[in-house]
């Protein structure tokens, strides 16, 4: 038995020699790579932070200290050291532990994530509300170098800097964020990271002016005023000081005693402070160290199968460019998981990752849908409410013809409640003029994706990361936005039905009809008046919160056109969801073969 | 007759010899001054950018060159030059003119703004496309200090200074925003702007250096080194370069030949660059130079009367913190405009003007409610769509009691389409567990917001800039949430209206009862039983869109509990408003007595 068995808490680790620190932490590390194997769940980004979460954990008193993990995608370390070692089995599973902290979950935990880019505005929201109530107590929040490319993050270290709060930042650099790291920022980050050569520069500098023999008094003066600042200047760390933070870096995120060194003296700074560490993302796990973006979200073995839509939306980008069309792809960070790692390679100037900043990627796409360039953004659906007010204002308010295509839309395996797609049908209905469509299987996203190329107004298609079943086509997709009819109806019952894996579940309900609602919104009146002439009972089956979404949208038209027809909308409910599995939250929102038979039996 | 009425587009202004510029500069601001105080408008941002217009048209060549104004607030002298001269009589009015650039209004608007913060990505757009297409012509954006403390400017920087497109940004450098300017870059512009100092004081280092007669070797290498990196460290400019801007400034925003001469220069470079002007807000309006928030935007003369809900909302914060309860109050820039300057005064501690970051702000405030602090968020409606997702995830997830006092709820008057706070309702609803409010007049305001103070869960109280009639009051406001009968139903037709405008309109109709919907979500099942048992028609009235607003939640309620009730909902359609007063707004929406009287004949 190794340490890993003794530690329930951080009392426990404190009472560890620092010596026995570092056995603990490949104790750790190895039990991460085993379980992610095993249930899915984020390798590299955890793996980076072992080190750096012991070292925080031996300095600071959680939970009367707060340590803040942004993201969240890099706490698995902060679990096992905090009395969820036993539950870290049950990593990812209703009943277990969530893969991100969770308030709900733990008071060692903080604050609840799973977005990126919020640790800093929650961090310093704690930091305020610990001064005016006159507490003494730390708040830490640590943030990755791919976090702060978000624009919230720098809106955050505005505040901060100039209200100079007691906050410690650590800046956890593993010189990448989820996918290769971006910006300008990152650019100054790698400059940073090689100030140890000039902290060399400095000393020389310092020694060379005190043996010089001849100064003018004036430029004695004047230099001695610019000793300071030349420190300042040399450690090319005046980014973060002219946002108002004490720069302190950068140090080896793996060696534990230097940094609970460097933690132990930032406790007694009075300001905020920026402690910025180096880590290896995938660090111990060589195939997740050289392939971190691949090992970033690590999918369950069980996980279901099928084919990914991202391969086809990678295909169609690069084939529209190759075709010479003037479109452009635009990633928020998320090359990999949205299936432009093709694109950027064939195409590298019409493809643009912006980094964690969706705000910034749906306005920038404005721009270019202006300037007469048609732009594909890919991002998944909850990353998306990011852009809403861009949406609306900087898309919608002039019709121009963007693409959001909406990835991880509906029930997403795994994440957790953070994750699910369930808002954006009625997010993105709300922006007038936006039509969203939904696919049924990979030929239809593909002709979906052929008509967005000469539609001239916002467009959004939504679906899932995969699709399984591939539907015999009654109607194929067209410009003339409809629906499309899969099996006629059985005593005036219709199910109405957006996406592929509620098509699927209709389709082992022999005893309705089946109608496939690939236009969500704008609603297909003509195909639903043949349903209203015709319909005793319809019930509709989407992704998504029932509340402004596609279910209602057909049962306020029916309620006026149709009034006689019987309308149930089946979906989300309008709460953070329980389940990790699909069919544990479809299930969750009745959206299972049972209780669809249940309510035709109950109308019959 | 001077030179105003002779210039109808860039052609015309380039035609004048470089010393009639300043006299025209004069009779522009003049007409600025003379139209806003008539018909209400932005006066201080305007008048401090007549100069730097002057000088972006004399050099740039619109429309083919794009010159994208951020926020727009600051777009008058734009307008006066191209073309709309005339139409500027009309400015903010129906068939007149915008109070913001426009695309659908002239083809010199290059993109259609209102919010802040969106030029920088926009531009990057419009530059990619142009470089995409092979084009050659200039892309500026005109942007404030008070709009890099958004996020999304910060976003759109990085990216920039990443890819290293061809774009010129305009730093309009005002030394404040809307509110006095906060945050750490704040501070920092205040540095740059003495690095005409500082320039002095390098040319003395170069001399000084010259003159040391012995020097090492080595020494006097790094000093070799060091010397261009001198030149950027003395010139504090390092923030933007580090960002991988070329930085060029401060220049006098008011001196013409001078930002000419700038930007003539400036069309040679190949990369990003950023020219730092300097501008005086309000400038040649003594009023306004004095006190440029409060001439921030001028209402017109006939601007309807009525008390301002944000003094009680002043009156009370300041209560509760006197009283000693933990509370705290936030802004995004819009101190004056969201009525917190007395608390600000009284209690500095517990406020916090976070600058244009409404992402930030909701995250700190959800930071502060995690921490014991009840903080109170008072934000524009349409600006509280850029913290959606903050309000779902940072928010709602552990349901975390902030308080979103959301002014400029429903119908706006004068800004037209961008200011419009339409969508809340819709939006707001979304996020789980969130409860929505909206007074019918100060009174009632002042009970919710005593209500807030002991609710422990994410509430929204919308409400518009005044009230005007205050209502008697039958039922009070208390934490039973529920609804008020105002008057009885006549012959079962009841109307439902949220807000004191609504239940204005509603008064006036004596033939039908009327229900104070100041609950908006969750709706008061109980109230709408006794409804649902007694009416015959009910129609609701709101200020929002329908789709997912009130009105349809009633509907869908009545249609399951009350299916023989007809429901007719009276609000907005989903698309962007034409009117410029709020009168028009409600026509618009057919929020008139003459419309619900139809209605209610039409039903009989």
């Amino acid at each position: 038995m190794g340490y890993l068995e003794t530690i329930d808490s951080p009392d426990d680790l404190k009472k560890l020699k620092p010596a026995a620190l570092t056995t603990y932490a490949d104790e750790v590390r190895n039990r991460i790579i085993a379980t992610v194997e095993r249930r899915g769940g984020h390798l590299s980004s955890n793996l980076g932070t072992v080190e750096l979460t012991i070292a925080l954990h031996y300095v600071f008193d959680c939970p009367a200290d707060k340590i803040l993990f942004d993201v969240g995608h890099q706490a698995y370390t902060h679990k096992l050291i905090t009395g969820r070692r036993e539950a870290f089995d049950r990593l990812r599973e209703s009943g277990g532990i969530a893969g991100f902290p969770s308030r709900r979950e733990s008071a060692y935990d903080a604050f609840s994530v799973g977005h990126s880019s919020t640790a800093l505005s929650a961090g310093v929201g704690f930091a305020r509300a610990r001064d005016l109530n006159r507490g003494a107590h730390h708040v830490v929040t640590v943030v990755g170098d791919g976090a702060l490319t978000g624009g919230m993050s720098f809106e955050a270290l505005n505040d901060i800097g100039e209200r100079q709060e007691r906050i410690i930042v650590v800046l956890n650099d593993n010189k990448m964020s989820i996918s290769r790291n971006v910006g300008a920022l990152s650019k100054y980050l790698a400059r940073l990271r090689l100030s140890g050569k000039y902290m060399r520069l400095k000393r020389d500098v310092r020694r060379g002016l005190d043996s010089i023999p001849f100064v003018g008094r004036r430029l004695r003066r004047l230099l001695e005023k610019l000793k300071n600042k030349l420190k300042r200047f040399l450690l090319f760390n005046k980014y973060f000081e002219d946002l108002g933070f004490k720069y302190l870096g950068p140090f080896d995120g793996h060696d534990i005693a230097a940094l609970a060194d460097t933690f132990s003296r930032v406790k007694k700074e009075k300001g905020p402070v920026l402690v910025h560490v180096l880590t290896d993302k995938g660090r111990g796990h060589k195939r997740a160290e050289e392939d971190p973006a691949r090992f970033h979200g690590v999918s369950a073995p069980a996980a279901s199968g099928g084919e990914r839509y991202s391969a086809i939306l990678s295909e169609r980008l690069c084939a529209y460019a190759g075709e010479g069309r003037p479109i452009a792809a635009i990633t928020a960070a998320m090359c990999v998981g949205t299936g432009l790692e093709a694109f950027e390679k064939q195409y590298p100037d019409r493809y643009f990752d912006v980094g964690i900043a969706e705000e910034h990627a749906v306005t920038m796409a404005a721009g270019l849908a202006a300037a007469g360039v048609k732009p594909y953004f890919a991002v998944y659906s909850s990353f998306l409410q990011r852009g809403f007010d861009q949406i609306v204002h900087d898309v919608a308010l002039d019709a121009l013809p963007v693409v959001l295509a909406v990835e991880h839309a509906g029930a997403v395996e795994g994440d957790g409640p953070t994750h699910q797609g369930l808002l954006d049908i009625a997010f993105l209905s709300l922006a007038p003029g936006m039509t969203v469509l939904q696919p049924k299987d990979g030929a239809e996203f593909k002709a979906m994706l052929d008509f967005s190329l000469g539609f001239d107004a916002p467009l959004a298609i939504r679906y899932p990361k995969k699709f399984a079943t591939v539907f015999e086509s009654k109607t194929p997709f067209s410009d003339a936005l409809c629906w499309e009819t899969l099996r006629a109806a059985r005593a005036g019952v219709y199910l109405l039905a957006s996406g592929g894996r509620m098509l699927e579940l209709g389709l082992g309900i022999e005893e309705a009809g089946l109608v496939n609602v690939r236009v969500i919104h704008p609603l297909d009146g003509a195909a639903l008046d043949a349903v209203g002439r015709d319909a005793r009972l319809v019930i509709t089956l989407e992704e998504g919160v029932i509340r402004g979404g596609m279910g209602e949208a057909v049962k306020l038209y029916m309620l006026g056109a149709h009034p006689a027809v019987r309308v149930v909308n089946l979906g989300f409910e309008n709460r953070f969801t329980q389940g990790y599995t699909v069919a544990e939250l479809f299930a969750e929102a009745g959206l299972t073969r049972e209780n669809i038979r249940t309510i035709i039996r109950s109308y019959a």
